[in-house]
């Protein structure tokens, strides 16, 4: 297990930022269609893809915002914090082997609460931004070393 | 394969629904974070979200927003709808065996695109209101029946 500490509400300043690199896979495409049930083609048809106004399978426009949510859950403020809202907006499509940056802004500290609001920025290789948008969060107030489970394991299998 | 036949942006009408049910097993959580890649403890170690305020391991917010993209691209529009944003307010917890219905209204149609609005509701059976927000796709203009591939078929193994 990693453990992580968490950033409380009293050590966030506007400004602060966090960010994460991910390249997406093909693998982590049909993962995302199995978690989620949406085997739409233009994800997973290469045939069906090469058709669309894309050219190629893209990933879920919604695995850009997944990956929002594990910066926050993981990282920044990380463990102890609770999702209040997000809004997205897919801006380019994200394909196979996309490299992204996800970063992550304090823009916003409430007065009244240990809530905090975050803007979203998610680009790709070329920096191209793929999606926007703003996170809303309740800050943990307490510091905590977390022992970060394993992530678990999955592997395709056949039908 | 199963085929889907889409809706085109001339069938809808405001007020149009469409509706999903779904029980979030633990399965679905883990198949969720190994999607996401988000470990945080409070939806993977029962001993550590036991002392949480939430008694028990939950689901991560953001599978709230994968079940409403599911529905936009398998069922409503269906196949060549393009998303464009996502606004999601996380108002419960949401916990393994829970079902979630996962309800999509339209509550705008552009004048001058083929852009939709759609409301979006999901509560679970105890009918608390878990996440609502709201959608925005482009919705296709032709109509199509697409063989939707199977889902990819994904098992947990040991690290």
């Amino acid at each position: 297990m990693t453990n992580i500490t968490n950033i409380t509400f009293s050590e966030l300043k506007v400004g602060d930022c966090s960010h994460l690199s991910h390249q997406v896979t093909e693998s982590d495409i049909r993962l995302f269609a199995a978690s989620s049930g949406d085997n739409n083609p233009v994800h997973l048809d290469a045939e069906y893809a090469s058709h669309t106004r894309f050219g190629h399978t893209i990933a879920h426009g919604m695995y850009s915002g997944v990956l929002i949510s594990r910066v926050l859950g993981t990282q920044f403020p990380g463990p102890g914090t609770i999702y209040l809202s997000q809004s997205l907006n897919f801006c380019a499509p994200v394909l196979p082997n996309d490299t992204l940056t996800i970063l992550l802004e304090v823009v916003a500290l409430s007065d009244h609460k240990p809530v905090a609001t975050l803007s979203c920025q998610i680009t790709n290789q070329d920096e191209v931004v793929v999606c926007k948008g703003e996170s809303v969060v309740l800050v943990p107030t307490e510091k905590q070393t977390v022992a970060m489970p394993p992530l678990p394991a999955f592997t395709e299998v056949d039908h």
